[in-house]
């Protein structure tokens, strides 16, 4: 107990990101969000000096602009669903088209209250991180209600992000 | 001074945006973001039912990404910049456009620490709305640090949203 380390506050995924590529900005990122709004691209560009890697972000809450911006498949809409993996790895692999950028993470999910269904419930989320050579893509059930989901999957959106580039540049050096 | 009121406490602009467009849903909404970084998009969504009025939003934060996605042009970003009263117009434009929009506000500005020139310092930042009919664009030059000038445009961004959705619903009853 004597030896308990001083307390230590954990760097926040931004600031990784920032630690990865703030100076060297040798890979740019981008956004599709559906439940998290803009949390992503406003937790990544609250960073100073973040315009060295972040090339931007959509915001696509309805399925139209799903469609019209990310080239997400309205007979996909249609058939899965927006809340879907899916349509999880279309936003995340059009995010990263219309961008030209290096990687791109999405979100697509039921941030609640409504909206839930009888099998898909508030708090389903998918997440999914493109890269150009594959997309991963999560489910998540995150509890609470809408502020408290929205930061679970805005939080965990991006550490799929830094994780993404980690091995973006891992390969990168090992290439 | 005995008949002071009771504190009571402001709506804020996306809760007046709700109000107004929350159960009618009869105009749609977007945004185009570069200083705020998407912070206006999250603060619309931030409310629960704001997908009946709320499209979507565009953060373009590289010139490259304003120019693509929401269609700026090349030679006025080279010319005038990316922080200019032109630009912040061609955003808002672009953006109702992008989103099929009835209104669109955008944002473009110097956040700082770093980005300022002799002409245009930490905190200028041009807010421009969109209404189809005609687009509004405002200078204004925030204090403060990168998250204070980032929540002034934020919300001057949303307050300008909230008054050209008053605009135009007025419009309509009148017409």
């Amino acid at each position: 107990m004597a030896n308990d380390p001083l307390p230590t506050t954990q760097p926040t995924p931004e600031d990784r990101l920032f630690a990865l590529l703030g100076e060297r900005g040798q890979l740019q990122v981008a956004t599709a969000e559906s439940c998290t709004g803009g949390n992503v691209a406003a937790r990544l560009t609250s960073i100073a000096g973040s315009s060295a890697y972040v090339q931007g972000g959509l915001v696509t809450y309805s399925n139209d602009a799903k469609a019209n911006l990310l080239g997400v498949s309205r007979e996909m809409l249609a058939s899965v669903g927006a809340v879907s993996p899916e349509c999880a790895i279309a936003m995340a692999e059009g995010a990263r088209r219309a961008y030209h950028a290096d990687l791109a993470v999405s979100t697509t999910g039921i941030a609640g209250p409504s909206g839930a269904t009888a099998r898909k419930p508030v708090g389903l989320v998918y997440i999914a991180i493109a890269d150009g050579a594959e997309t991963r893509v999560e489910s998540h059930t995150f509890p609470g209600d809408r502020a408290a989901i929205t930061r679970a999957a805005t939080d965990r959106a991006l550490e799929l992000l830094v994780e993404g580039v980690e091995r973006a540049l891992a390969a990168s050096l090992a290439g």
